[in-house]
């Protein structure tokens, strides 16, 4: 990858002869230079899945342009479709509790430039992690799951989403937030709230993998970052990877060493869905890397 | 591990303090010289494990008279323990049904000298393979599942066991043998059956399991080499290992890149376990590699 | 990957605008339907690469036809070009010494369907591995570097090129030759040999790897499968891997334990080979995987 | 590992018979609970070398007292010794440049409290880095290779030396420092200096290792953590990781990837070192994990 400017299309359809002709044409009748081009036939619906990064300045128009010129070839093919411009970076607000391994990871690549997003505002259930978030210039914003006034937890998500909609965000970011989505929210920010789950999933789902997997006598212990759905870790997974333990490592051994799997598939995740590589489908991704 | 003639003990008794003092002190007074040596302390049953490799030439008897004269100090730590004799090999059968990618790699480990075993026959429920294990010299029996005088499985399970006994076996190995051993061989073998799963377990046990991974949408897919126990894909893991695949991968390509797992973790916990690596402490097992 | 019928288009040519229009238009006029394609632009010489994957039924004419057709446009485009058909497969002849891993490894792949090339014959300077290859019903030369008649080594290296020639091999394999092949083949076959060398090169290139590795105290060991070039171990690179060792293995250790990684990225790097994934660029490699 | 006050005693000697059995014969007639135990014989030498964690309160005695009991049994076997106490935390001066992402990586495992280390200081030759070390509480000294009185690089790593030494560290980590230690230093400090290397060493040694490995064309690309010697990245190496990269990453994006196999590679040699389960033998490391 390079850093110039560049527009990304990504669209999906009903697969038939053509579509790359098609779009590939569209692209270079304007002079477009494609930089990267990923495409995917899903054999089960043959559905048609692709993504092109085109050097924005090799295009005559700007992206809303592109949007209008494009509309006519994707309706004739049947697309579900999107064009995003890497100027525009996406919006991504964090939830977290207080374990700070994701988020320190999280921030770290953002303030270094390597995750080129915009990090409105970081939400937590308990105040410990204010200080580290303030320090970086970024709004920290407190809301208690219970609160004196005896509110309840759904009277906290609500004012989370309110602060979400506020702050015009993307995505949401469950940086090892501690606490269940309610449906509501699944539903209505369905591939935008991203989760790290520390276990290979589906195995070890819900509560205390590491103790799961301790009793199971596994021999690799692993994380998933996938987009949270009403189902319990059951959403399209992302990304995962495992790492090797033996039978001298401890239950918090494993927490210990999970944490370096879990920052890094967090952040492999998170990247592919910031820079549009991740398409859904059904309850599967197609991750352009 | 370098090739001379050693004999191994291994044990395990509740933990307390002095065990590796008396133990290497019975050794040392003999003149014997360890070679290798390893211990663990399960933390949940506080039972404590050991395993160590002993220079035959260094000491002045042979495994017999080790018994003998090692069983007053084991009675006093209330040790389960064994000692074994490199010079004497063990003798593995193998099971297989069409799939041959395991029995490939195991027979060229056994003829190359890697793996250090007899094998007194092969068994299958399939002919196909007579040719190929038959050019090794090494016998093959055909044990249909049914055969035409009505038989059924459990008459082909006694037939299996009758040939594993008069071969005096020590440990059967399940090559991709795609049969469910029967409750009554998996408990009198237990702890001396080893399988192939073409999983990573606990995830996608019994039928399908590249389907079910498929199906999920995982992004990584494993093998697990195990005891069998009576309960299905459930029996204490030896072995496992994990290799990516992408969302271009079908069930077809997971199959055929999962054989290079599935094979090299097979051929991984079957050494472990002959060289007497393994021991088993609930449904969990400790491997000192 | 599925199984049907399918031509492969492999090109190179200087960067433009246009080029992947032009080509899946070329495509699409024929009703070509593509199911895999795969681009690269190489950043230092801005020549860009690219694979595709039709399938045969989809169009109207033959390989030859294509090849035809796609000529003008492949002049315009001054583009470096080929086109295979999976139903003619490849012919790879293999050399051994008496390591027989990677030749039990390739053999069983091909007898299985896993690696669809036809094997003319096996060459070998030494007759040890006559009966497993003889099993195959596949053609065994004897080629002894020095023979009785004082012959020496450049003797035996037109033989070898004799046979290879005679059986119209399309690629040659040193599945652990252990033989340095001299400079005039090396040339005359350039692109076209592959080799197993059992080291992560460029580290401990030459004799004896392990024996170097050991030395240096390294804590993984690799293997590397490369085009064989006139300058030893330093061709361009097709594929590599590494697994993790200790400060407890002996050199022997490695031996055993690297011959599973030397077969592994061997069979990896030749059914990318055969496959037309692999397109040379200077002294890299583009692996359309 | 658990959390408990524990003595680590790491030994090596000649090799012979009977050293694990005065040793432990030691700790048991003092009641010494061993809680892990590690051997390791090199081949070359012949030397034995040990390592023995005993749980601090199992003996009647404290670390000083525990030194002066066994020297006479280390005077018997002509032993190379330390003993160790846990509660005595290993004091690790951070050298560092303008990259932060080691720094932030120890700084946040030091903070979370994974790695039981003081940190009396940071010192680097730029400013970049002061403000995220004192968010911290740790001080941060400002020593430029060239200073405006024109001393040069031999004057800044006296102070950097001598600030080492007024800190009382036990360890020195080049976190990405970009700087060359004097010879001088070397030897003064031999076996306390770790250095992150960018390469799976030894590959692509000096300068610009990602442009190296970019050049080369390889398939992999790695870090090592090795201990700082007189001659340039060969060193004693305790570390090492390689991830995989395709064609399609530019040197900008493996210097992105590598970022997070340096961490990580950094952070485990450390903890091995800081934990005494390195022993250096010639120039090679024994590593009791």
């Amino acid at each position: 990858m390079n850093s110039a400017r560049r527009y990304t299309l990504t669209l999906s359809c009903p697969d038939r002869v053509g579509i790359v002709a098609a779009v590939s044409g569209f692209v270079a009748q304007h002079n477009g230079w494609i930089v990267e081009a990923s495409y995917h036939t899903d054999q089960e619906t043959r559905r048609f899945f692709m993504r092109q990064e085109i050097l924005a300045d090799s295009l005559p128009f700007d992206v809303v342009e592109f949007h209008a010129r494009f509309s006519e070839l994707a309706g004739k093919f049947n697309m579900d479709w999107r064009v995003s411009d890497s100027a525009q970076k996406k919006r991504v607000v964090i939830l977290v509790s207080k374990q700070d391994h994701c988020l320190n990871d999280l921030l770290h690549r953002w303030r270094s430039g390597e995750l080129q997003v915009d990090i409105p505002c970081v939400i937590s259930n308990h105040e410990d992690l204010r200080g580290f978030v303030e320090w970086h210039g970024i709004p920290f914003h407190y809301v208690p799951m219970q609160d004196k006034a005896g509110h309840d937890k759904s009277t906290a998500f609500e004012k989370i989403a309110a602060l979400f909609e506020q702050q015009q965000g993307d995505t949401l970011v469950l940086a090892r937030f501690m606490q269940i989505l309610p449906p509501s929210l699944c539903q209505r920010y369905a591939g935008r709230v991203i989760n790290i789950h520390h276990s290979f999933l589906p195995s070890f789902a819900g509560a205390r993998p590491y103790h799961q997997a301790y009793q199971r006598g596994v021999k690799l212990i692993g994380a998933t970052c996938h987009y949270v759905s009403e189902e319990l870790d059951a959403g399209p997974i992302i990304e995962q990877d495992t790492m090797r333990i033996d039978h001298g490592d401890t239950v918090e051994d494993m927490v210990r060493y999970g944490k370096d799997i879990e920052k890094a598939v967090l952040a492999r995740g998170l990247r592919y869905h910031v820079e549009d590589r991740v398409l859904v489908c059904g309850n599967k991704t197609i991750v352009f890397r």
